[in-house]
């Protein structure tokens, strides 16, 4: 059954009941999430704010630009791009709340396939306790996935730009499997080991650091960023924005066993060039690090430094680590 | 110079300096919307709440699917496109707040179009007292925006689901100019007149009702959608929400007169069946429509009747006349 051989109403009623029965899976109805006032179906779905902040995130998945369908089912296509959303949520310090999907989808896609990506967003939704809320449906040669997002807070969002010097620069979980997933994919063999099983595995479905994100957020004076660009891409971001620089030590640099047994050469170019890992990047004063430690897994990778330091990579003898090779994802490139 | 010679960084700051100065134009800026928190540049917009209620849509177009780059120049359909957005906002009732878009564009594409893209934004947002806090660059082979919007609003939203015997049907304003400025637009006349630039124009320019919204929104009991698929097609979905039946008549419906005098024939047919239109389309008690007069410009078109007499389009004789001519925008077909 193809996209045109349903009407409109059928369709958005089939998809619906994907997400209703999804976000029942995990305790979750448009009955007890009370705020909410108008779902699905309407013009526009409407709540009553109950957070003293809300956050507003969008993001996009473009066919063979973020995503090839020969690469990952349409179940991990949908978990992902609605986790790339979540990421940023996290990277605000906020729960996740409320999403609506914009599909562009050629007529003769098949709803079998619309439906195994709506029990992706259904799945990751109920996991964050978040609720997608509407959408729409339009036409486009080459498939797109647009998600936006509405996140809430009790504590004002977090941003890039409170890092300073002194600061100390924490990754909340390791780094680098996405990517080394994604270059395994890429080699199309025939069969995939454990350890690769596992980057593939990380690259196709990622669980965004909403809690750690929250933590984060109960602190002064922290910088956050989700990893979606690569370590040492959005640590640059996020040192323009607080006007500082940084010093990394590679050998803190988190990663898995998996990474490193499989690219025993290349693990830390690919740990701090690689995005999608979805973790959070955050600088923190030294002295909360103890208290932090208690509460969220973090590691300690490098300090914030003077704006005319620069930004530099220092390997275990101290020597300067040449930044071409961790460049990472540039949009238009 | 195309979007691929300038760095991600040196484009987002030009397009938010475009935002900035449309904004500031209109006596709007980050500072005196005191409720945003964090703007343009960081993973998400965050702003505290302030109205009881928030609304929440999203809409997209998709180049050569929605619209032409030979019909429209990029200032007007960076305009539509969000105008589509805003005018679901109104049909909520609310105010449009806060708005995120997220660009599919090819590498190739001209930073001076895409700037254009932006004017418009810019200018929709000042007129209707808005802010376009962020967004997201994708590549992709073909051109879609998908644009995100908040809304607040003081009373209940308005939904679809409210209507009942003996509400009156009515609109906010004319309708069909836009289907027919479409029409003379696919003609591709060499020179076109005063009344065909009109029409044209009302196809590439719309403004959402708004303050029809709101208005709107402060009676109990009344069912609200913006026209965006045509008349009668919207009528249908109302309908079938507000599980009711309707009947119209044809001469009742607004037209422009330079529809009428292009149209001489057919200018009902293009009036009901022709969508983005972005008037209201409402049902209301009748005891109200004298009091509403007051406050706004509206038109009677018809009446709410049972479910079981369905959906009726009678002409000046009382006659039925056939409903597949003013069949709307089915996103599939």
């Amino acid at each position: 059954m193809l996209i045109n051989d349903v009407n409109e109403f059928e369709l958005i009623s089939i998809l619906a009941k994907v997400l209703d029965q999804g976000h029942a899976k995990w305790g979750m109805s448009s009955m007890n999430h009370l705020d909410l006032t108008v779902s699905n179906g309407d013009d526009a779905a409407a709540w009553a704010p109950n957070t003293p902040y809300e956050v507003f995130t969008m993001d996009a998945c473009v066919e063979n630009v973020h995503f090839r369908r020969d690469f990952s089912g349409w179940y991990e296509i949908g978990w992902k791009t609605l986790a790339s959303n979540i990421s940023d949520i996290a990277s605000m310090g906020a729960q996740p709340l409320y999403g609506l999907v914009t599909l562009g989808v050629p007529a003769t896609f098949s709803v079998k396939e619309l439906k195994e990506m709506y029990q992706g967003f259904a799945d990751i939704s109920g996991q964050y306790q978040m609720m997608m809320v509407g959408g729409d449906l339009v036409r486009s040669d080459n498939v797109f996935i647009s998600i936006s997002l509405i996140g809430g807070s009790d504590a004002p969002p977090l941003t890039r730009s409170k890092a300073s010097e002194g600061d100390v620069v924490i990754l909340t979980g390791t780094v680098g499997a996405s990517k080394a997933g994604l270059l395994l994919l890429q080699k199309e063999l025939p069969i995939y080991d454990n350890n690769e099983t596992f980057l593939i595995e990380k690259h196709r479905k990622p669980y965004p650091h909403v809690s750690q994100g929250k933590v984060l957020s109960r602190l002064q004076n922290v910088s956050t960023m989700d990893v979606s660009d690569g370590v040492f891409s959005d640590l640059t971001k996020l040192c323009e924005s607080s006007e500082c620089g940084a010093i990394i030590h590679s050998e803190s640099i988190p990663v898995d066993d998996q990474l490193s047994d499989c690219f025993p050469e290349d693990f830390l170019k690919i740990a701090l060039s690689g995005g999608e890992d979805y973790v959070l990047l955050a600088t923190v004063n030294p002295d909360q690090i103890d208290n932090l430690k208690q509460n969220i897994d973090l590691f300690v990778i490098g300090k914030i430094v003077s704006k005319e330091q620069g930004i530099s990579v220092l390997d275990t003898h101290g020597n300067h680590q040449d930044k071409n090779d961790f460049l990472g994802w540039d949009h238009f490139r």
